[in-house]
Protein backbone atom coordinates (compact mmCIF):
# COMPACT_ATOMS: atom_id res chain seq x y z
CA UNK A 1 0.00 0.00 0.00
CA UNK A 2 1.54 3.84 -0.55
CA UNK A 3 -0.10 6.95 -0.77
CA UNK A 4 -1.17 8.09 -4.56
CA UNK A 5 0.34 11.34 -4.88
CA UNK A 6 3.33 12.89 -3.59
CA UNK A 7 1.57 15.99 -1.57
CA UNK A 8 -1.52 16.07 0.50
CA UNK A 9 -3.07 19.40 0.09
CA UNK A 10 -5.70 20.11 3.67
CA UNK A 11 -8.24 21.81 1.04
CA UNK A 12 -8.35 18.86 -1.30
CA UNK A 13 -8.25 16.16 0.94
CA UNK A 14 -11.10 14.48 1.87
CA UNK A 15 -12.57 14.67 6.23
CA UNK A 16 -13.69 11.16 7.51
CA UNK A 17 -16.48 11.97 10.06
CA UNK A 18 -16.06 9.09 13.21
CA UNK A 19 -18.64 10.69 14.81
CA UNK A 20 -18.78 11.65 18.59
CA UNK A 21 -16.71 15.17 17.64
CA UNK A 22 -13.98 13.35 16.12
CA UNK A 23 -13.08 13.43 12.23
CA UNK A 24 -9.90 12.72 10.60
CA UNK A 25 -7.70 13.26 7.37
CA UNK A 26 -5.51 10.34 6.02
CA UNK A 27 -2.05 11.74 4.78
CA UNK A 28 1.54 10.29 3.50
CA UNK A 29 1.75 6.38 4.13
CA UNK A 30 3.40 3.74 2.91
CA UNK A 31 3.82 -0.25 4.34
CA UNK A 32 5.80 1.17 6.52
CA UNK A 33 4.45 4.17 7.63
CA UNK A 34 0.80 6.52 8.17
CA UNK A 35 0.59 10.07 9.22
CA UNK A 36 -2.79 10.66 10.32
CA UNK A 37 -4.73 14.37 11.00
CA UNK A 38 -7.30 13.88 13.82
CA UNK A 39 -8.99 16.64 14.65
CA UNK A 40 -11.17 17.06 18.05
CA UNK A 41 -14.79 19.15 19.31
CA UNK A 42 -14.04 19.90 22.89
CA UNK A 43 -15.35 17.33 25.40
CA UNK A 44 -14.57 14.82 22.49
CA UNK A 45 -13.04 11.27 23.57
CA UNK A 46 -10.67 9.55 22.15
CA UNK A 47 -11.24 5.82 24.05
CA UNK A 48 -8.87 3.47 25.62
CA UNK A 49 -7.61 1.23 23.01
CA UNK A 50 -4.33 -0.11 22.03
CA UNK A 51 -2.62 -1.84 19.02
CA UNK A 52 0.35 -3.36 17.73
CA UNK A 53 1.88 -0.40 16.07
CA UNK A 54 4.39 2.42 17.47
CA UNK A 55 3.20 6.08 17.27
CA UNK A 56 4.33 9.31 17.94
CA UNK A 57 1.65 12.24 17.92
CA UNK A 58 2.28 16.12 17.70
CA UNK A 59 -0.38 18.32 19.10
CA UNK A 60 -0.67 20.60 16.41
CA UNK A 61 -3.67 22.85 18.23
CA UNK A 62 -5.73 22.32 21.13
CA UNK A 63 -5.44 20.88 24.89
CA UNK A 64 -5.84 17.39 25.85
CA UNK A 65 -5.85 15.14 28.55
CA UNK A 66 -3.73 12.21 27.53
CA UNK A 67 -3.38 8.99 29.41
CA UNK A 68 -0.56 6.70 27.90
CA UNK A 69 -0.38 3.25 30.51
CA UNK A 70 -0.65 5.25 34.03
CA UNK A 71 0.86 8.37 32.85
CA UNK A 72 -1.74 11.19 32.65
CA UNK A 73 -0.80 14.72 31.20
CA UNK A 74 -2.39 17.34 29.92
CA UNK A 75 -0.69 18.77 26.76
CA UNK A 76 -1.19 21.38 24.31
CA UNK A 77 0.17 23.12 21.46
CA UNK A 78 3.76 22.28 20.23
CA UNK A 79 3.86 19.35 22.83
CA UNK A 80 4.05 15.41 21.71
CA UNK A 81 4.29 11.65 22.61
CA UNK A 82 4.94 8.33 21.73
CA UNK A 83 3.25 5.28 22.44
CA UNK A 84 5.10 1.82 22.87
CA UNK A 85 3.43 -0.93 20.82
CA UNK A 86 0.24 -2.44 22.88
CA UNK A 87 0.37 0.18 25.25
CA UNK A 88 -3.22 1.05 25.93
CA UNK A 89 -3.58 4.91 25.63
CA UNK A 90 -6.61 7.43 25.06
CA UNK A 91 -7.48 11.34 25.30
CA UNK A 92 -10.33 13.81 26.34
CA UNK A 93 -10.47 16.91 24.35
CA UNK A 94 -9.92 19.71 27.09
CA UNK A 95 -10.28 22.92 24.29
CA UNK A 96 -10.86 21.97 20.23
CA UNK A 97 -7.80 21.27 18.24
CA UNK A 98 -5.97 18.29 16.31
CA UNK A 99 -3.83 15.93 16.96
CA UNK A 100 -0.95 14.52 14.29
CA UNK A 101 -0.79 10.59 14.73
CA UNK A 102 2.25 8.50 13.06
CA UNK A 103 1.84 4.71 13.11
CA UNK A 104 4.77 2.36 12.08
CA UNK A 105 3.69 -0.10 10.54
CA UNK A 106 0.71 1.25 7.80
CA UNK A 107 -2.95 1.14 9.88
CA UNK A 108 -4.31 -0.76 7.32
CA UNK A 109 -7.68 -0.48 9.58
CA UNK A 110 -7.76 3.42 8.12
CA UNK A 111 -7.87 2.50 4.75
CA UNK B 1 17.00 2.59 20.80
CA UNK B 2 13.77 4.46 22.22
CA UNK B 3 12.61 7.78 23.70
CA UNK B 4 13.13 7.69 27.40
CA UNK B 5 9.99 9.59 28.24
CA UNK B 6 6.64 9.24 27.01
CA UNK B 7 5.51 12.96 26.72
CA UNK B 8 7.54 15.51 24.70
CA UNK B 9 6.64 19.10 26.37
CA UNK B 10 7.91 22.22 23.87
CA UNK B 11 9.27 24.00 26.54
CA UNK B 12 11.44 21.50 28.31
CA UNK B 13 12.85 20.00 24.55
CA UNK B 14 16.43 21.29 23.69
CA UNK B 15 16.26 22.62 20.20
CA UNK B 16 19.76 21.67 18.32
CA UNK B 17 21.03 24.57 16.04
CA UNK B 18 21.86 23.19 12.79
CA UNK B 19 23.11 26.44 10.88
CA UNK B 20 21.92 28.11 7.99
CA UNK B 21 18.82 29.07 9.67
CA UNK B 22 17.22 25.64 10.36
CA UNK B 23 16.82 24.24 14.12
CA UNK B 24 15.22 20.77 15.20
CA UNK B 25 13.72 19.17 18.08
CA UNK B 26 13.53 15.31 18.42
CA UNK B 27 10.18 13.84 19.59
CA UNK B 28 9.12 10.19 20.14
CA UNK B 29 11.12 7.23 18.43
CA UNK B 30 12.13 3.99 18.48
CA UNK B 31 13.54 1.66 16.48
CA UNK B 32 10.91 1.76 13.78
CA UNK B 33 9.75 5.25 13.94
CA UNK B 34 10.95 8.46 14.91
CA UNK B 35 8.80 12.58 15.32
CA UNK B 36 11.26 15.66 14.49
CA UNK B 37 10.42 18.93 14.35
CA UNK B 38 12.40 21.32 12.09
CA UNK B 39 12.07 25.06 12.46
CA UNK B 40 13.31 27.40 9.24
CA UNK B 41 13.84 30.66 8.97
CA UNK B 42 12.97 32.91 5.96
CA UNK B 43 14.99 31.72 3.23
CA UNK B 44 16.41 28.34 4.57
CA UNK B 45 17.46 25.88 2.48
CA UNK B 46 16.94 22.20 2.71
CA UNK B 47 19.03 21.10 0.63
CA UNK B 48 18.29 18.32 -2.05
CA UNK B 49 19.27 15.25 -0.16
CA UNK B 50 17.94 11.08 -0.06
CA UNK B 51 17.68 8.65 2.82
CA UNK B 52 16.66 5.11 2.77
CA UNK B 53 14.19 5.97 5.19
CA UNK B 54 10.11 6.74 4.23
CA UNK B 55 8.88 10.06 5.35
CA UNK B 56 5.83 11.89 5.61
CA UNK B 57 5.75 15.25 6.66
CA UNK B 58 3.35 18.11 7.99
CA UNK B 59 3.79 21.28 7.78
CA UNK B 60 3.11 23.06 11.15
CA UNK B 61 3.20 26.77 10.13
CA UNK B 62 5.32 28.71 7.38
CA UNK B 63 4.73 28.28 3.80
CA UNK B 64 7.81 26.15 1.52
CA UNK B 65 8.60 25.55 -1.83
CA UNK B 66 9.66 21.62 -1.88
CA UNK B 67 10.66 19.21 -4.35
CA UNK B 68 10.31 15.56 -3.90
CA UNK B 69 11.79 13.73 -7.50
CA UNK B 70 10.56 16.01 -10.09
CA UNK B 71 7.61 17.52 -8.87
CA UNK B 72 7.98 21.35 -7.16
CA UNK B 73 4.70 22.70 -5.14
CA UNK B 74 4.30 25.57 -3.01
CA UNK B 75 2.89 24.45 0.72
CA UNK B 76 1.76 26.14 3.67
CA UNK B 77 0.28 25.58 6.95
CA UNK B 78 -1.96 22.29 7.17
CA UNK B 79 -0.10 20.66 4.27
CA UNK B 80 2.21 17.25 4.12
CA UNK B 81 3.70 15.42 2.08
CA UNK B 82 5.45 11.90 1.51
CA UNK B 83 8.64 10.78 0.37
CA UNK B 84 9.67 7.31 -0.94
CA UNK B 85 12.97 5.89 -0.12
CA UNK B 86 15.48 7.48 -1.91
CA UNK B 87 13.53 9.80 -3.56
CA UNK B 88 16.07 12.82 -3.76
CA UNK B 89 13.77 16.17 -1.62
CA UNK B 90 14.42 19.62 -0.18
CA UNK B 91 13.00 22.71 0.19
CA UNK B 92 13.09 26.08 0.57
CA UNK B 93 11.33 28.34 3.24
CA UNK B 94 9.57 30.98 1.93
CA UNK B 95 7.96 32.41 5.15
CA UNK B 96 9.20 31.30 8.57
CA UNK B 97 8.13 28.20 9.76
CA UNK B 98 8.17 24.31 11.11
CA UNK B 99 8.00 21.44 9.31
CA UNK B 100 6.82 17.86 11.15
CA UNK B 101 9.19 15.57 9.50
CA UNK B 102 8.55 11.51 10.69
CA UNK B 103 11.06 8.75 9.61
CA UNK B 104 10.33 4.99 9.52
CA UNK B 105 12.64 2.95 10.63
CA UNK B 106 14.33 5.67 13.28
CA UNK B 107 16.85 8.02 11.96
CA UNK B 108 19.99 7.11 14.02
CA UNK B 109 22.04 9.30 12.32
CA UNK B 110 20.38 12.32 14.25
CA UNK B 111 21.11 10.92 17.85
Amino acid sequence: MIQGTLFQIDSETPWEDLGNGIKRQIYGYDDHIMLVKAQFDAEAVGTLHEHHHSQVTYVESGVFEMTIGKEIRTIRKGDGYYIPPHEIHGCVCLEPGMLLDVFSPLREDFL
